[in-house]
């Protein structure tokens, strides 16, 4: 058992892989391919986007903070970068995995209070702490499923009709 | 074979409960009670409401177009009902049980063009189509989703501390 913040954080990070795979897996590609407008992403890219993130960043990161500290800065996140373009459940079966091993690296690490308070140099942000990575990997998935849960609903903006006064989401 | 709008409208709502289902289930009760401030909604609530809407509101109020036209007057919906306290599990299962029986009902309607043309009498909006009805019950569920997620990812506006310029969400 690692320290409660650290069970909090995974304890959402283990569940939202089946989360936007309950929305998507299997859904038309009218809705899969939907984006708020040009150059906005798609509830496909947002996947890809996940899948990267897990390769190149929150647990590469946390090795860095704790194996060099803020001597080190962090490599630099293509934050546009979406992978490869594979059949969407592939993607969706890609992201669970990748998301499984991570979380069982991040358990492997043990962390505890003295390590969530070490230090790292981000790139454009400065210093962060591991704690404020962990907690921003588990905000990062949350403000994706909103994306996604906003552009699939704005597909039906004009659709509503007069049902628009109750849904603030299409203003 | 429905409607092409109906087909897809169905396809999103097939899905939501269980990606609901994915994100809360077995999440601790600090994320699962967690609100955005007095009065506000805990993802608790939410599946509460969705359950409550699930028997008063989409389907009854489809059959009244369907069977009585704009003469009866759709009887209110309690918008803040959030129906009995059970364990989140049992709430989640209900949910999905819910929306399974009202989907297959939906399916026995076979609602073609025509049907989607007939109106309603909404008691606060007026005159609205059947088609409307269904796009709302549809986007419906993706505000919750992303209320949902808006709720879980404010519990970290200040953990992530500098990375809170990256995550418009928490503004």
């Amino acid at each position: 058992m690692s320290e409660p913040f650290v069970e909090e954080s995974l304890a959402v990070l283990a569940r939202t892989p089946a989360s936007f795979d309950g929305l998507l897996r299997g859904l038309p590609d009218v809705w899969i391919s939907a984006t708020e407008g040009d150059g906005t992403w798609s509830p496909y890219s947002v996947i890809g986007h996940l899948i990267h993130c897990e390769r190149t960043d929150w647990v590469p990161r946390m090795r860095i903070i704790l194996e060099e500290g803020v001597e080190r800065t962090f490599d630099p996140v293509n934050r546009e970068a979406r992978g490869e373009r594979l059949a969407l459940g592939t993607m969706l079966d890609e992201f669970a995995e990748l998301r499984r091993e991570n979380l069982a690296r991040v358990r492997e690490l043990n962390l505890g209070t003295a390590e969530l308070e070490m230090q790292g140099m981000h790139p454009t942000l400065g210093v962060v702490t591991l704690r404020q990575l962990l907690a921003t990997w588990t905000a990062h998935d949350l403000t994706h499923l909103i994306q996604v849960g906003r552009v699939l609903a704005k597909r039906y903006k004009e659709e509503i009709g007069p049902f628009g006064a109750f849904l603030s989401v299409m203003k």
